[in-house]
């Protein structure tokens, strides 16, 4: 809030009220560059960063500029749903492909796939950051095959205990293109969002994006720049990473202690908690019910690209629930599932 | 600046720091409907309005959704350089139509385009506005031929003498788009405006909109949303077409007296003035010549669809410069403009 204070003072609105065509803050990619990307072992240079309206703009662009009728794309399975439909729109077909507890199965990655798309930090929505291996395995699938792979950096601004470098990091073969966000610590509602990639498809972007829309709105991307050159991003994930980690650890302990029969995956960390019900449950029928009891739950067959099969899946933000509606939305939601009828 | 502010109470982040997935702030939709469109003549429902990221991003949208390889639209000639790479970027066909006084000549648009697009209210770039007649020949013509007119509300915010009602009002036949912009009043750094159009359609633009960029910041919309609902974006508007209508008549004085072989259009208004040089001035090298004294002028060839044979035309912004810097700017330039030798 200060920042955007700060933004208001009248030298710094003639620094972001002009119409900037096709360009960025340069404040702003200069704190990316600086402070953003080294956390995550990556360092570029500003003319390879492109400032976005979030990630999901970020792929738009990516499958505008890059995939059209012909292109196949593997997906991780369960997914994330909205980066399937993106690219689905842009005429490429989707392949799925399965998760296990490393993260997606590399091998079943088939070699005729153009793309692929991962989020090898935290998988999106289980959370599982990608194992070592499958990080090598993938990158060496994508020069062999000759693959481009599009890293969505879900969650990835978060200290917690998945890996903290990129696999845009440890990619020497130049596949990777790095997709940023700050929803996840700022706000969603900000929409801003990056996209580190080589310096001629960046320009590229950039001719794109100026069309689109010039670019993303000036004084957010201002305000943003000073909260990220004061040091107050490092400070505030500080923060939301302990709430997080805290408000996750009391949200397994319910779950063990009021729904013993769901599995929770392994939280490595992130902003939600995937469950996977037992038998027979269907968590479209359980949301409803809960949210009648006031607690909202996510069903999580719209990530899976079969979603009859997977009915039982619950997704659980933890990124806006004060700690002390952690149980009690947990009893309740344990209530609620005892009296639904389970799915036939 | 206060409203901003305001955007950043407690209160109010609650209400903007959410993703909002594919709606806008409904406060912002309101005073659009209740403030911004009336004054064009223009009553909607808040279900055919959809906030974009500026007008650009408007056109890019409708472009996007409705238009395709094969698809020919009617376009003013000179006029609005990025619709038209807009247009042709969705694949479309561009077909120029000739400008008068009284603006785009409707008899001569091909019978067989599917879209039209025009900028009544100041004609982009020459600010002429599109007489009654002309207005009623293209709606009659849109039905006949079963064409879609596409109406960017271009420098439509000021208050001069050019017509009030958009084409849009006197419409009954639901074939006109209306795209509208806060960039020329607020600052196009904001990066936002909107889209009148049928509730099926609106749906439609909000369905694209989310996944090419979920939704505009929700900070600005608020923001902007309590700016117009105290009643300063009318004041502001009110002073700012004053400061214009100021300078503009400078202006044209300084060029009768200092530049007496260029025509300028009789300007009812707007933000800028387009003028014509005498036979051989080359305005891109005038430019050149003129940015060495501080003095920025943009050529007019990039608004024509056959740049070459215009290269005589120029366009004078008149929404940042300073009145005391009119009349020398002016004599800066006709000083260049005669140590130029003319182009070949």
């Amino acid at each position: 809030r200060e920042c955007n204070r700060m933004a208001l003072a009248v030298l710094e609105i003639r620094n972001w009220a002009a119409d900037m065509v096709d360009r960025d803050d340069p404040l702003l990619i200069e704190q990316i560059q600086a402070r953003l990307l080294p956390r995550r072992g990556i360092f570029a240079n500003p003319d390879e960063i492109i400032v976005t309206l979030g990630a999901q703009n970020a792929l738009y662009m990516l499958s505008t500029l890059l995939m059209g009728r012909g292109s196949r794309v593997a997906m991780e399975d369960p997914g994330y749903p909205d980066a399937r439909s993106i690219f689905q729109l842009a005429g490429a077909e989707t392949v799925p492909v399965r998760i296990d507890a490393e993260g997606v199965v590399t091998q079943e990655i088939p070699a005729d796939c153009d793309f692929v798309f991962v989020t090898p930090s935290h998988h999106c929505p289980t959370m599982v950051p990608l194992s070592d291996r499958r990080r090598r395995d993938l990158l060496a699938g994508a020069v062999e095959n000759d693959q481009i792979i599009l890293e969505d950096g879900y969650d990835s601004q978060l200290l917690d205990d998945a890996p903290q470098q990129a696999l845009k990091s440890i990619d020497r073969s130049g596949r990777v293109i790095y997709v940023g966000s700050l929803s996840k610590t700022l706000a969603p509602g900000l929409r801003l969002g990056y996209i580190v990639a080589s310096a001629d498809l960046v320009a590229e972007l950039r001719a794109l994006r100026r069309f689109m829309l010039r670019h993303p709105p000036a004084n957010n991307q201002r305000a943003v720049a000073l909260f990220l050159s004061l040091g107050h991003h490092e400070a505030l994930v500080r923060k939301l990473s302990a709430a997080f980690a805290e408000r996750r650890r009391r949200l397994v302990h319910a779950v063990s202690a009021f729904l013993p029969e769901w599995q929770s995956t392994d939280s490595a960390g992130g902003s939600s908690v995937w469950l996977k019900g037992p038998p027979g449950m269907d968590t479209k029928a359980l949301a409803d019910a809960a949210l009648a009891r006031s607690v909202i739950i996510e069903p999580g067959e719209r990530f899976f690209a079969e979603r009859e099969n997977h009915v039982r899946f619950m997704r659980l933000g933890i990124s806006s629930i004060a700690l002390q509606h952690i149980e009690p939305g947990i009893r309740e939601l344990a209530t609620a599932a005892r009296r639904r009828p389970a799915a036939a």
